[in-house]
């Protein structure tokens, strides 16, 4: 058996990846709100997290406390993002409705390899090995140095994540940056150093004519 | 970075294996005394569980509530069991240690191939990914009919292994026969049948010369 069964499906996964303080986060609620006015039904989730094993396993990803190595931290997160996929994600897929993850896949590859230089090649081996092959049919990557992105989040409490220092971010939105460059198509850069009506603007101009050509 | 990169050890990594109800747990504290009796140090540890990662992950794999693919349980697995290696079984096997560990590699290949018809490739692609490569020095299979067992452990509160019916126990005794088949100097067959002062007798009687050849 495979995660990816059916991986022809009425509805449309979306993503939205960026490093901290990029501002996917309140983007959702703006997405979700812009989806629900034509209509579509919408799915909001997350990574890590979203499935029942995700958020049993987004406690002990996140503790500070849990000194874990690179590849114990991408076995929990593919066990997780397994469960997502098939009992939460796929099947809101094939109900035809709109899901809105935040951080999938690319954040992966951003934060394990690019900020961490755990190998692209290992990374995808395990994707491979857990079922994880499709890809989401959008996603907005919150592009936002990592300067910027720390002066948003200094007032919030830094989980083990946000403890990582600049040069971790950098690294990693550059691997975001080679993963848009390989799927133009699928991967659109949102300037996340506007203004957050703009970047919200920027965000329903995009989404718009994409949903119109899923939909149709 | 592999998980293996002392793969010469002083210590003895010995491990006890078997389904359910074959008297293992009794066995531990027989066989460490035994070990400390010699003037050898014991460190006992168990799967799932053993290292902070793997005890936390325990109330996860265990809960029958939480419906897990074997997938999305073998992830969880080897996120746990290379936590373990790492952090606790190689740490004591280079202070020349004796690692007495209730179940480790074997049964999870009893289990998830075995019991639930996982193929055994896939399971040790996982296991090369995770980095876990170092065999047991010495592994005791506690060998039980699955009728037998299932009568020890039905005074027990059962956790969601234990569900397993007899056909599932009947092809995971199948596993850790072929195991044994193949590889006869490391596993050592216990008639786990016989009454308990005659099983402690016969894993004495093993580990003596082992032992022996091990630490001179």
């Amino acid at each position: 058996m495979t995660a990816q069964e059916s991986t022809i499906t009425p509805g449309m996964f979306i993503t939205l990846e960026g490093i901290e303080g990029a501002g996917k986060s309140s983007a959702i609620p703006v997405l979700a709100a812009f989806c629900e006015a034509q209509g579509l039904s919408v799915e909001r989730t997350r990574e890590p997290g979203g499935g029942h094993l995700g958020e049993a396993l987004r406690s002990i990803f996140l503790n500070p406390e849990l000194a874990l190595d690179v590849e114990a931290e991408l076995l929990l997160l593919y066990a997780g993002r397994r469960d997502h996929w098939l009992n939460r994600i796929q099947p809101a897929l094939t109900d035809g409705k709109i899901v809105l993850c935040d951080r999938y896949e690319d954040s992966t590859y951003a934060y394990q390899s690019g900020g961490r230089g755990f190998p692209q090649e290992r990374i995808a081996e395990l994707a491979r090995w857990a079922g994880i092959t499709r890809a989401p049919d959008l996603t907005f990557w919150f592009d936002v140095s990592p300067e910027l992105g720390a002066a948003r989040i200094r007032a919030r409490r830094p989980d083990r994540l946000e403890q990582e220092q600049t040069p971790f971010f950098t690294k990693a939105r550059a691997v975001f940056a080679q993963r848009r460059a390989a799927e133009p198509q699928r991967i659109i850069r949102i300037d996340a150093s506007a203004p957050m009506d703009q970047v919200h603007a920027a965000l329903e101009q995009a989404l718009a004519p994409r949903l119109r050509k899923h939909f149709s």
